[in-house]
């Protein structure tokens, strides 16, 4: 199809200056961090049984084990039922809507799933105006975004919704916005890659709202709990990052010409992406499972469920796998060196379109991070985007039993293309 | 004197043993912060009228400019004067005791000065007990330790002193000894080279200490006030990694045989080297200019004092210029890219009898950092320690205009060679 492309004289041409204007709308994206609110008052298309999960969409029936669980939690959290048969005969009875994030300008990492009641951060982006939105990250343990529930979960649940949400709703009114790519970008000097550690972007964002917090009219025990909640959480930044990358590709998204990709995300049955230039369709694969990947003891890959999360929209802009080369420790922790996490970067620039300098990965002298896909290149090259990655346990309800790298599956780059080949008048 | 060492069949051996005996010593130090003390009630020889500096010995006469006007202005804190011309006409008389830190268990970054009512920071060392001591970093602008002096200075020396220090004293107590070694292995994961660059490691220490300094039952605004001091300053853990490495490099002193640096140190005029088989002799040449270096808006080589300070413990030990390779930008910052970082700390290893594993460095697949410098192999080869500093005014008292990498000088490891060769009976 690539080939194919190259029968219409004018079309690359039209597609490379496509694809330039999309990066130029990605780049040009100032997400910020404005305030907190609750999900069912901000969220566009949001209702009251509304649960809205990770990547593409899909029936209860098809959902993996963890994603069920944490549906059939969100539920008992929502009040509307009081255990986990209720929940599912709610929902056999077709009384949830289940929807992807994504189709509600939300993002969610793991399970990703977000309620009615939940509060969400909302991220701006200062040069579009437009809003996205995500839960505060839940931390370790007995949690929701990793298929795990119980009253743990519940009990945490609720203490972010009461306690934690309104707090950081204050502390946010003091700080003003927060810029998401501020702290990223020195993250990145820190050994972060900004998916499978945010290790110094959650301490440096602890730093910018530590004296905020603890000036609050509040009581000293609550605003240490707040702080103790976010400071025992190195991915707490994770969700904020999302937010800003969601932003980011949807701003290169519907670009009629653009072969970049917009998306990619798992719902830990598919594996789906979008591309700018044809519209809101998913291009669906299995969700694969990771190929690298360290197991926490006495677990292997026999007990993992197949990837998920929408946490892939940092990938989608140049971030987490395709910044590996600033972590090494993420190549090293999936059996390799720094020499591999140097090569999977260098690969990641192959098929990508443009370096974000705002990202500049000291151990390659300051280059920018390998950002926009082109599946055209992927399909070319069969080179698949790397994705740092968590695994959850497919049956048990365990949570995450380890981390590791995933690749994007060729099949949904494939059918891009054939689909932007057919939209454009080509046979295949 | 390298090669007459081998003219004595068992010596080299000897020497050998005793090396690896040596850095054996000074990787077992494991040094906590245990505490906060007035100079004058806890530094070994400390009298009201002394003034420490860092450094090898030095005559009043031959002191720099920065470290005159620091010497001064600590002379003015101390309330025995009150203003320059007194302070120095003080000095002249006789009437005050100047004396290098080393000498004290004490260092100190840049001029280094300490006074008998300055608060030190008491850090003990969990194998040996031994005990080092140093300021807590003044931060940027008007500040002794850069040499500059003037009211504002004296307003956050007397700050510190009487507010910051009650605090900090408190806190420690609440959180009990806090391990050095434990937060620069993990700031070195995080782009810190452990001596210019600091600022993983004291986002780390903040994160430690936020909770305990908030739950003291003080005023909001004191809280606020002492987290702000040092959430602003990126450099705010130095002179903590400074008691560190001044613990492990005295534990590996004293070792009859032994031909490894146990101190190099500069006072602005002359640069000298410890060794630990020549007790508390210092081999001293000129201090050097820095080599490499990048200069604040309006400032040049011109303008330069020669290399100052003790903050070259930390190369003694293996961090700083030694680790340069885990903080690249160090490198860009003069001039060079990752693969001079890369170079220089291959070269290290070169001059050394050892790597410390506990500072893992990533982008050398998580090598140890080159530790433990042998008089004979900088004398053979002519590789020189490398030295990550900054640079301060020869004479405005403007304070710090610059930073980059000096060479420690070669006339310092050929004078020690020649004075460990006849103290084993060998002609030069």
């Amino acid at each position: 199809m690539s080939a194919a492309i190259k029968t219409k004289p004018d079309l690359p041409d039209r597609i490379d200056a496509a694809n330039a204007y999309a990066i130029e709308m990605l780049f040009s994206v100032d997400p910020v961090l404005e305030g907190v609110q609750r999900a069912l008052d901000v969220i566009p298309g949001m209702t009251p049984s509304t649960i809205l999960h990770a990547g593409p969409p899909i029936s209860w029936g098809r959902m993996c084990d963890p994603m069920k669980r944490a549906v059939r939690g969100a539920i008992i959290f929502e009040g509307l039922v009081k255990n986990p048969s209720e929940a599912e005969r709610m929902i056999l009875e077709n009384r949830i809507i289940l929807s992807p994030n994504h189709h509600h300008d939300c993002v969610g990492p793991m399970t990703g799933i977000i309620s009615a009641s939940m509060p969400v951060v909302v991220t701006k982006d200062l040069t579009t105006e437009r809003r996205a939105y995500s839960t505060f990250n839940e931390g370790g343990g007995q949690v929701l975004w990793f298929g795990s529930f119980g009253d743990e979960t519940l009990q945490r649940l609720r203490w972010i919704r009461d306690k934690f949400a309104p707090v950081m709703k204050k502390v946010l009114e003091r700080t003003g916005p927060i810029s998401v790519w501020n702290i990223l970008s020195q993250g990145i000097q820190m050994g972060d890659e900004c998916h499978n550690r945010h290790g110094a972007s959650t301490s440096i964002f602890l730093k910018n709202i530590t004296e905020p917090l603890f000036s609050l009219n509040i009581s000293h025990s609550s605003a240490t709990a707040v702080y103790r909640f976010m400071s025992a959480n190195s991915h707490f930044f994770l969700n904020f990052t999302m937010t800003g990358c969601k932003l980011a590709a949807d701003a290169a998204h519907d670009i009629p010409d653009s072969t970049l990709v917009t998306a990619m995300s798992r719902n830990g049955t598919t594996f789906g992406i979008r591309v700018s230039g044809l519209g809101n369709s998913w291009f669906v694969a299995k969700s694969p499972y990771l190929e690298d990947a360290l197991y926490n003891l006495g677990y292997g890959p026999k007990d993992a469920a197949p990837d998920i999360g929408d946490s892939s929209i940092i990938e989608t802009t140049g971030l987490g796998g395709f910044a590996i080369a600033a972590a090494p420790s993420m190549a090293s922790f999936a059996g390799g060196g720094f020499s591999d996490a140097v090569e999977i970067t260098k690969s990641m620039n192959v098929i990508t379109t443009s370096r974000n300098t705002r990202f500049a990965i000291p151990s390659l002298d300051f280059q920018g991070t390998p950002t926009g896909i082109d599946i055209r290149k992927v399909v070319d090259t069969a080179i698949l985007p790397s994705i740092n990655s968590a695994i959850v346990h497919k049956s048990s309800g365990a949570g995450q039993i380890g981390a590791g790298i995933a690749k994007a599956p060729y099949e949904c780059f494939e059918k891009a293309l054939l689909a932007f080949g057919k939209r454009h008048g080509l046979a295949a």
